[in-house]
């Protein structure tokens, strides 16, 4: 139901995605609409919600009132294992707060995170926190590193994921409390490949495959991302208007701009999972169109196929104990 | 004596300005160098200084030690009336600090903080502060709102600058503690025209005039969207070499290709102001080539023209006494 586009993005990635995968099920959670048409397809089902939560819905309120959410529901599901993973480009407050409320989060662990592949100039890095935890303790930065090389190791079967923390400079003595005993933290773990203070140009490079930041920073900097990816399309699409000759030459280029555009618009990684959840779950872009969130519904089918969820979890107990 | 490529930048651009501007006064502070050559200019000096901060220098032993360095008598020159600017591309909080200690900050202002204009895709907007305060106050991001808004109303003759405090999300409740009380303050000014908060991805929209957050998030945003530009600008030099029909493609679209480099690259507005010294300082990018400390030339120009520093001091001394 959520996301800026709602079920014109929402429902046809579902069905492209549940006709490209017969064997997976995908089990559509919605309020009933005229406008919703679903084909009959054997591993397609809806289920129809008494309400959907609102994009700009309180969490207080949304617990309160919408446990037969579509959101709610879906995440139930869930909890009964009667779904191995969840996706939704709704509220993400809502979203999370639902989550660690249905699914509960993995014993020990102080705060679970919002994660993301990001692009890089040599294939993807994780990032973590993006936006769950607007104030984190050293700790929890520390927990957010082992939770990032949980994942690379689990998903991209990196035996030794490097993790660094972002920072304003290199130099050991640049950043703020947090950081300064974050970096101590990470620095005495000999389970982790630390490699220290990474700096905001330096995330996109691909030197190390784990990226650690509290939320307020993590989401600044994607957000930002997907701000200056916008400012170089409009531009470049401008350029090529403002001259004849240009427009004639654009014709031609058409087809490599679009590589281009595909290759390096850091909206193209659709999908962040909830990391710490007892349970899986995957974030699409609010403003994901039908084929970004197919992306999403593709992260998700990978991540629920590794059993990441399950194994994180078993990683974690075994470092929350040690 | 600064920046990634040291005299090989400042040297050639500041000979290009003082021949682009007879009428300015050009004084250069380095130590003596067989390489450093100046041709004679009657408007462009040197003065031999016995050393240099190095641009991995910690601020204790700088200023303990380097008083006699070309950064620290350059602020000197400044601090005795004998130059209007000083604009280095070294160590920023060397800089920073020399700044504080020889030029002093504006009396009653608790912090100074660094300032850009960044550019939009309808002009610039002033973003502050960008890493001279990785902890602040409320009432710290109330004083960078004044200040921001001097400068665009000084600099820009803007007569109503909007100002938006950066945030992960636009909703009232959204961000910390220190974001929600700062956000109290500037609703409550009514001298500012204050538009709430603004989310990293509309930095670059040009919906806002100043925007204001802490030097930590600041720094971050202005280095991500510096990464994301390069990763761009790499990965669409590869999509045309990626061919035969790329490169010949590339070789017409040529022109087309660098005038969008230069228009939309974050790093060409070069050349970021110490607000609240009572002394104008401009900082270059370290990695600035000739070309862009020569951008970081006019802007300082174009600052001490108007006055900027004398006029921004008497305006907030009317705002902090009032």
């Amino acid at each position: 139901m959520g996301g800026d586009h709602g079920l014109r993005s929402t429902v046809p990635a579902s069905i492209k995605f549940a006709e490209n995968n017969p064997k997976v099920n995908v089990k559509l959670f919605a309020v009933k609409d005229a406008s919703l048409s679903i084909p009959s397809l054997s591993n397609l089902e809806i289920r129809y919600c008494e309400s959907s939560v609102a994009m700009d819905e309180s969490i207080s309120v949304a617990l309160r009132r919408k446990m037969s959410s579509s959101m709610a529901q879906a995440l139930v599901e869930v909890e009964n294992r009667q779904a191995d993973i969840c996706v939704s480009a709704g509220n993400t407050a809502a979203l999370l707060a639902f989550g660690y409320h249905i699914l509960g989060a993995y014993s020990g662990l102080k705060r679970p995170a919002i994660c993301k592949p990001i692009p890089t100039l040599i294939g993807h890095s994780y990032m973590l926190d993006l936006g769950a935890n607007v104030n984190v303790e050293p700790s929890v930065l520390h927990d957010f590193a082992k939770l990032g090389c949980g994942l690379s190791r689990l998903v991209d079967g990196n035996s030794s994921p490097k993790v660094a923390l972002l920072n304003i400079g290199t130099e050991s003595k640049k950043g703020n409390e947090v950081i300064q005993q974050a970096h101590a933290l990470l620095k005495n773990d000999k389970t982790l490949n630390y490699s220290g203070f990474i700096e905001g140009d330096s995330i996109y490079s691909g030197h190390v495959d784990v990226i650690v930041c509290d939320g307020f920073v993590g989401n600044v900097a994607l957000k930002v991302s997907e701000g200056v990816a916008r400012m170089a399309l409009s531009q470049l699409k401008e350029s090529f208007k403002s001259s004849l000759y240009g427009r004639a030459l654009g014709q031609f280029a058409r087809p490599l701009l679009r590589k281009w555009r595909t290759q390096f618009d850091p909206a193209r990684y659709n999908g962040a999972c909830f990391l710490g959840l007892n349970g899986s779950v995957i974030k699409s872009h609010g403003s994901a169109d039908s084929l970004a969130f197919q992306y999403a519904l593709e992260m998700a089918h990978d991540f629920a196929s590794k059993k990441t969820t399950e194994l994180l979890r078993d990683e974690m107990a075994e470092f929350i104990t040690s």
